[in-house]
């Protein structure tokens, strides 16, 4: 059960409640999406917080079924984008990582583009799931071969997205016993 | 400029803006969160993607002026705690952590989930900015000693909050170079 707040909060606040009622699709229409919806995806993934404003981000949008079926087909955990209307595999750019012990520091700004990705997807009716590839090296492989990346770019995730086939359900979360207040 | 699509999808729909026109918050009025505030972030939070259900998180949801002074005296980029009413220290359990190949995924969820509290903050007129812990060993140890965290806790990020002292200017970080259709 929800706390009362949340709950006046979801009913009231619509970008609130996108955050908190955003759920993994994994079934989609055969709809198509439009390069405007698209674009609004990867957009809202260029607007997520980065360090040393280092943006070190690149976007493959995949929308071509045969690309689409070669990701499925090497991707454990990717099968529905073999049917999915389109895909963006979120990758690090090297040239705009940091150094030292900011090293992995990518990986934190390309998980909360990824997360602008699905909320932003939520907010068009639209619905994905992160697909994790990174640090798995053979899921890269898979990645590198069928998009034919270079060597500067690795790839991160892989975000299947579409218009959902049903109604999603939101998995309630909240544990209270995971937040403290001030010293342990 | 943004394309037209983009201005377009702002000017309508609540949560996408919510998500492109967040920005990094640093200079707070006096005024303190509430408690159905700051429960309303945590709440945001724990309703990221989670890879295999694991939940890694924890929060630290700090409000006390001394242990606020503490973290910003010992931590380089988070001077503006000092003065912030509140801050959420994002931490992961190690108790809930994968292994092998897995085993840095936490770090994807926590991104996420910090994302998420950043633009619930942003949702309910509030601002926040993401501060870099993790992987720093210096700045885990001062969120160690001041927060007093047990072993199973490892500090992440630090997240100081409250409402805005002037407006703010999201950055337009879109470079449609960066966004590749099919193979590159």
């Amino acid at each position: 059960m929800k706390p009362e707040n949340i709950q006046a909060l979801i009913a009231s606040n619509e970008a609130y409640r996108n955050i908190v009622e955003r759920t993994s699709v994994r079934l989609y229409t055969d709809e198509p999406l439009t390069a405007e919806q698209l674009e609004a995806l990867v957009y809202a993934g260029m607007s997520a917080p980065t360090g040393v404003n280092k943006q070190p981000w690149e976007f493959m949008v995949v929308t071509d079924r045969a690309l689409l079926e070669g990701l499925a087909a090497g991707l454990p955990y990717a099968k529905m984008t073999a049917k999915a209307p389109a895909a963006i595999v979120v990758c690090g750019n090297r040239e705009r990582f940091l150094e030292g012990d900011d090293a992995t520091l990518w990986e934190q700004d390309l998980s909360a583009a990824s997360e602008n990705i699905l909320l932003a997807a939520h907010a068009l009716g639209l619905g994905g799931v992160w697909t994790c590839i990174y640090p798995h090296a053979d899921r890269a492989e898979v990645a590198r071969r069928v998009l034919n990346l270079p060597e500067n770019l690795v790839p991160f995730n892989l975000i299947p997205v579409g218009h959902p086939a049903k109604a999603g359900h939101p998995m309630d979360k909240f544990h209270p016993e995971r937040v403290h207040q001030d010293k342990l």
